[in-house]
């Protein structure tokens, strides 16, 4: 029994756009990228043959409300990389967290993730 | 600038059992499981300290279509792979894939999941 995970897929308006942008803001590699007028693919990852990496794929649809899912980051230091992700174009979104020890915050195009809590303190 | 991949977290209406069944159909363990009436988490991890894991939580919010992430796996055999997942109780799902090199298929909960080529073949 053997499956390993190879990726989270990403279905995209502009998967070119969003994974260069998603690679700037993980400071991680483009391994691949194939830009077709048919369908577009890019995949990053964090260093050449670490899996998994993300995929980000070309789709016609719609994002139909909150993602089923998403992706969580652990900074060393959460006001920092909070900062950050801001000015790259990132934003903060309310997805009826409340008063959690992370930020839920939204990619260009919308998908949720969210920034724990900084790798010094207690929980996520 | 250091944002580690925590986790890709999974809206579930039983995480529990779904955190269990991924955990069991790619021979994962568990590392933390919180199960209330209120809130319902479950993470599983390859090993303990290998990141990132899969969070599995509890959500109201009923799936709408296709959703918009999803995971990628490499097995050493596509077709025992299948079987066993088959035999698990995951199906097979149509997408629009057509004609592919790999299988798209759905857990319990009907989150599409893909089954790449197998690790000997060229392509994805």
């Amino acid at each position: 029994m053997t499956l390993e995970w190879e990726q989270t897929v990403v279905d995209a308006g502009d998967p070119g756009a969003l994974g260069r942008w998603w690679a700037q803001a993980l400071g991680w590699v483009v391994v691949d990228e194939e830009i077709t007028a048919e369908e577009s693919v890019i995949e990053i990852r964090r260093e050449p043959d670490v899996l998994p990496g993300l995929l980000f794929v070309s789709v016609p649809d719609e994002r139909l409300g909150k993602n089923r899912l998403h992706l969580d980051f652990r900074p060393d230091d959460q006001q920092v990389e909070v900062a950050r992700l801001l000015a790259l174009g990132a934003r903060r979104v309310d997805i009826g967290q409340g008063d959690a020890t992370w930020v839920v915050m939204a990619d260009p195009e919308g998908n949720e993730f969210c920034v724990l809590s900084s790798r010094a303190s207690a929980d996520g």
